[in-house]
């Protein structure tokens, strides 16, 4: 067994917490392990297998001897992710910044897992209505070729990080005891609200968010068939959900789809209504699966299908599929060359 | 001025109080009023423009003498509403009872006023989440035919009642505390979660809730172009919200659109992203009107359209749409001969 050196890059966020948390669940087999973040919260502890680690301010010097730096999001990989690079470490970005690079690979291990293999330094991590999409679509697109995907998300705070966490749970109580607390985080009151507006506008109208849900997927499953997105922000706290309505060129059953998606890896179907089951965010948080049900066939066409998800938008959107990645990257034995 | 004998049964609940606030509001031309309940509600005291009303339980001569009598909603239209008609009065029925009856028009004073004209003693109230999105279907099919709807629903727990919005508020002051409250209304949870199941199961593995806005909106709108509905409850107090995928046959540009759902009546166009202006339910509550916003074109068809909608369940989605019928029918002259 080999063991390996890795930095992690915004450590003490919701999502670095999340790396960690899975780094010790899944025994990644670590040799030591550096903890950064902005100087803001430099000199926090945080403890890792009963041991206490001080979180150092990210510098150029952070990756000298790491293996892997997994960068839970920010502009910091813009900033430090060449010099990790540089340094030998392999680079796991969750941001934004490199996803539509053509020179870096984006990828969903249950979906694309070889486009691992052809990484320059950098490996980035999907956004996280589009990881958890993805799943789905690859199970049917294997089998019946998708034509056109219509989705409307439901999207948690935690998408807006620890902060975002906080402004639902302050102004939820604010609101409840008939006071106020005004949006920080968001752009309004996120409490008993829904706000159908996701990152910054783009164009056509539609937001970056929408458009990551398009581009992304379409470079993940390596496929452009019509995607439209509608994303919007509801008061839950950490799981998100997503309607899909989904077009084939091949006809594919209610049946057959429960099939294909029970046959999916870290895809569970949950689907009985007659006994109230579905997925519902707050049972499909803390796990690693997307969870799939309301499959109903969609007659209005000839072949469509609609599904309803969800999973857990810090693990599978974020950390699980991060750690996951760099599972595969030693796997695969594509680490670089330490300098 | 003619003045009119009013009865609305279930005068106690969320709909009942609203009926009761906007007959004020709007100044309904009232000569008498009569406020009946099931024996539950009954000898409880309800205001009325300053007065003292005193709910009666709800019998067989409850509609004698009685011109028009609007029903909040569940079973008692099935039992009282043919007495009513019998006696004279014109039923407005917020329930699903005779919906889908050919012998019944369902109205959405915007959409098809003629159709009050025709009725036979009952006129019905169409579902909350059909009627809010038959104004911009409307507007639209008006002008460019309307081939197929995807649509999605945010729907607020005002529509299980205010039993239904009571348990979102101590549930949620029952998690923020550490607690649990059973669920009681809904099948789950609704508190910081999402719930993909409205009303019972029907065929094809749909509820009913999503049958309602496929059926309804052929009645209503005159024509059975494909409609596809994913109907979900969320944490959100009383006003619903609905992404909705339009595909039609003739071509209609974002700006086209925004200009007929201008000129459309109770249709307001809210929609600027950059200055962070859409619908969302926390403001279209206490209002009457349907907001409309995030007015995209959907390229991935040749022609499609992206809209998202929010309007006031309890309002536009039930008592101020059975008020418009009421104003309607007074207006139109169609009321009964009294007996």
């Amino acid at each position: 067994m080999k063991y390996f050196n890795v930095a992690v890059v915004g450590a003490t966020g919701a999502v670095g917490q999340e790396l960690l948390n899975l780094l010790e669940e899944r025994n990644f087999p670590i040799n030591e392990l550096r903890l950064c973040a902005t100087s803001r919260s430099a000199g926090r502890k945080v403890e890792f297998k009963g041991s206490t680690y001080r979180v150092e301010e990210t510098t150029f010097d952070s990756f000298k001897g790491m293996d892997i730096a997994l960068f839970a999001g920010g502009s910091a990989s813009k900033e430090f992710g060449p010099a990790a690079v540089e340094c030998g470490a392999v680079v796991i970005d969750n941001s934004s910044n490199f996803r539509l690079d053509n020179e870096v690979p984006l990828v969903v291990p249950e979906v694309n897992p070889e486009d691992v293999i052809w990484h320059r330094g950098v490996i980035a991590n999907p956004n996280c209505s589009t990881i958890i999409m993805t799943l789905p679509l690859k199970a049917v697109h294997d089998v019946c070729k998708i034509k056109r995907v219509v989705v409307s998300t439901y999207q948690a705070v935690s998408g807006a990080g620890a902060e975002g966490i906080n402004e639902l749970s302050e102004q939820t109580k604010a609101v409840m005891s008939g006071g106020e607390y005004s949006p920080q985080k968001f752009q309004h009151q996120i409490a008993f609200n829904l706000i159908p507006h996701i990152d910054v506008l783009q164009e056509m109208d539609y937001t970056k968010e929408e458009w990551k849900m398009v581009k992304e997927t379409h470079k993940i499953i390596h496929d452009d068939f019509g995607i439209t997105a509608t994303t919007v922000r509801v008061p839950v706290y950490r799981s998100h959900a997503e309607s899909i309505n989904i077009e084939t060129y091949e006809k594919i059953t209610a049946s057959k789809a429960k099939e294909v998606f029970d046959a999916f890896p870290n895809l569970i179907v949950d689907d009985n209504l007659a006994d109230n089951r579905y997925p519902m965010p707050l049972y499909t948080s803390n796990r690693d699966e997307v969870f799939v049900g309301r499959i109903r066939e969609d007659n209005t066409i000839d072949k469509g299908l609609n599904i309803w998800i969800s999973a857990d938008q810090i693990r599978k959107g974020a950390a699980t599929n991060a750690i996951q990645i760099a599972e595969l990257v030693i796997k695969y034995g594509c680490l670089l060359q330490k300098k």
